[in-house]
């Protein structure tokens, strides 16, 4: 069976190509996905609309991994989350956390990141950031 | 020699009881103190003003491990931070990453974390997020 390392890279390149079929079918059915500063979003549906509404958002997703620590069932990383969005690039630096039980599948993905660098980048690629007068 | 994660222990219980002597004590010169919202905070003079100024501002301090997962000389942590100040207590969700030397110090320590969740809880414990008119 693949470790759970592994279930965590394969999960990272389905997003990576936009693949929300192919990662949702990674999760487990009661999976608890957590952004820190926010409610969890539980099951599998409601994270498959989660996923959904910020791929879908940009034209290219690019994760960049720069450090995975794994002990037992969980694994833990340090990525910058890339997200091409209008001909920009949003980054987002980010720590995550995930567990996989014995099917193979994500019980629990959180992850912490500074939700102001997330909506400030958000605002600029949406065009939002710097209105001029005049 | 203490292992990687025996000196993380070690420097969250000086941060518990304000003992910033000891804690720098368990730092590289060189150290990085990285704050991801924030500017990078280097080397063991400036960290020292970094964690007087935290640490200094609260009557107690609590820094409560949920996980920690090791690997080398790298120790990763997920925390709640708390910090009694003016009789409230602020709690900060952290995912923390540190690498440890040959010597058994510091050389980095990287905190992933929600700089608003701080801020707005700050301005609460110190009066100011509630004003009322009249």
């Amino acid at each position: 069976m693949a470790s759970a390392q592994d279930v965590v890279t394969t999960f990272i390149q389905t997003l990576e190509r936009k693949d929300i079929d192919a990662a949702v079918m990674l999760l487990s059915s009661d999976v608890s996905y957590e952004n820190m500063p926010m409610q969890p979003i539980v099951g599998r549906a409601a994270v498959r609309v989660a996923l959904g509404s910020f791929l879908n958002a940009a034209t290219r997703v690019e994760w960049v991994v720069s450090r995975t620590v794994a002990a037992d069932n969980a694994v833990v990383n340090e990525r910058v989350d890339r997200f091409e969005i209008n001909g920009k690039w949003l980054e987002l630096p980010v720590a995550g956390v995930f567990e996989v039980n014995g099917d193979g599948l994500i019980t629990l993905w959180r992850d912490y990141f500074d939700l102001g660098s997330y909506t400030q980048q958000m605002a600029d690629v949406m065009g939002q950031g710097s209105a001029a007068d005049g």
